[in-house]
């Protein structure tokens, strides 16, 4: 519903002065994977290395959009898409704000993911498939959620009664079963410094 | 539905990093007042004055917001509530990304423009009244709004068939009546200086 009564003004100040005053292009870093498979660990530690290089950036996941925003919002299909729609838009705006916008939802749906790809710029968005076997992040069961699911306490959690769509063409594929921490974050910061180069 | 199974994990680089690399503290300039009254200019000039001091702003009007994250609602009551909701959370989560919000939008109801306070926290909040007759924005019509809402074409616009709800204790007010833009972004200015020294 684009209201024909909203006419668009130019902006005085745009996405080039926000990239001119802070000093590197923004874009985004989508992390997706299971429960557990270290998306939020992740993208902790890769928000340190940059705040660490001066980059501003921010990190968008359940603690600050399911509290706040998308609280009005449960976990029953229509409002899993509004959920994912809603975080397309709101990094469309962190975006032309000039912030490198990180990103850790499970978001298991192929085509939820592509929906914010096309949102926000395919050369804007770059997803990060942190890939861990059910069975690891299982184990690992860090918030207790999958022991959780299995009782029936929780409904249609990723992984045992509802699917996880792998990435078929992530910019980067992190697999947390085989490599380290440290060796994971190195990989994100490599990726990210040569977005971070780019005119 | 605050969900039980969203456990907050404490971020490694918070609001505090932010204000430190960029060096100022970061709050919403909220500015209402009837269509027409110079919100939008206003918050432009403002925002290239800002840009000129190096600060990084982000400006959220019905341009960026009305036509992607909330190009779902309409302009009832519940969509005007809801519309106001949203634009309190995602001002919340770039106040916390450390960024100056500048918004503007008519946002006729007081009870509104008080949920958005408490929500981002009174300290970040600031009210600017952009106030201006409703005769002397209807004549001055630049988007030709009001006679579209005079012929009917728009039903509940504020001023016409809604009420503005003038705010009692405004931060600033700026009469465009009576002062000239240039008077009126000076105005802003040393406001917003006051803001960007504080510790």
């Amino acid at each position: 519903m684009p209201d024909p009564n909203i006419i668009p003004q130019k902006h005085r100040i745009n996405k080039d002065d926000r990239k001119n005053l802070l000093g590197n292009d923004s874009f985004v870093i989508w992390f997706t994977g299971l429960s557990g498979s270290g998306k939020s660990t992740l993208a902790n530690l890769l928000e340190q290395r940059l705040n660490e290089k001066r980059v501003l950036t921010y990190l968008l996941d359940g603690d600050n959009v399911r509290t706040g925003l998308n609280k009005d919002l449960g976990f029953g299909d229509e409002d899993r898409i509004e959920n994912i729609r809603r975080l397309g838009e709101v990094s469309k705006l962190f975006l032309d704000a000039g912030i490198v916008v990180l990103t850790a939802f499970i978001s298991p749906f192929r085509s939820d993911r592509e929906t914010v790809r096309e949102l926000v710029g395919k050369e804007n968005f770059h997803e990060v498939y942190v890939k861990c076997p059910l069975e690891l992040c299982e184990s690992r069961d860090v918030k207790g959620l999958y022991s959780k699911a299995r009782a029936g306490q929780i409904p249609k959690f990723t992984g045992i009664d509802s699917p996880y769509e792998e990435p078929l063409n992530a910019e980067l594929v992190i697999d947390t079963s085989a490599l380290t921490i440290e060796d994971s974050v190195s990989l994100l910061d490599d990726y990210v410094s040569g977005l971070l180069k780019r005119k």
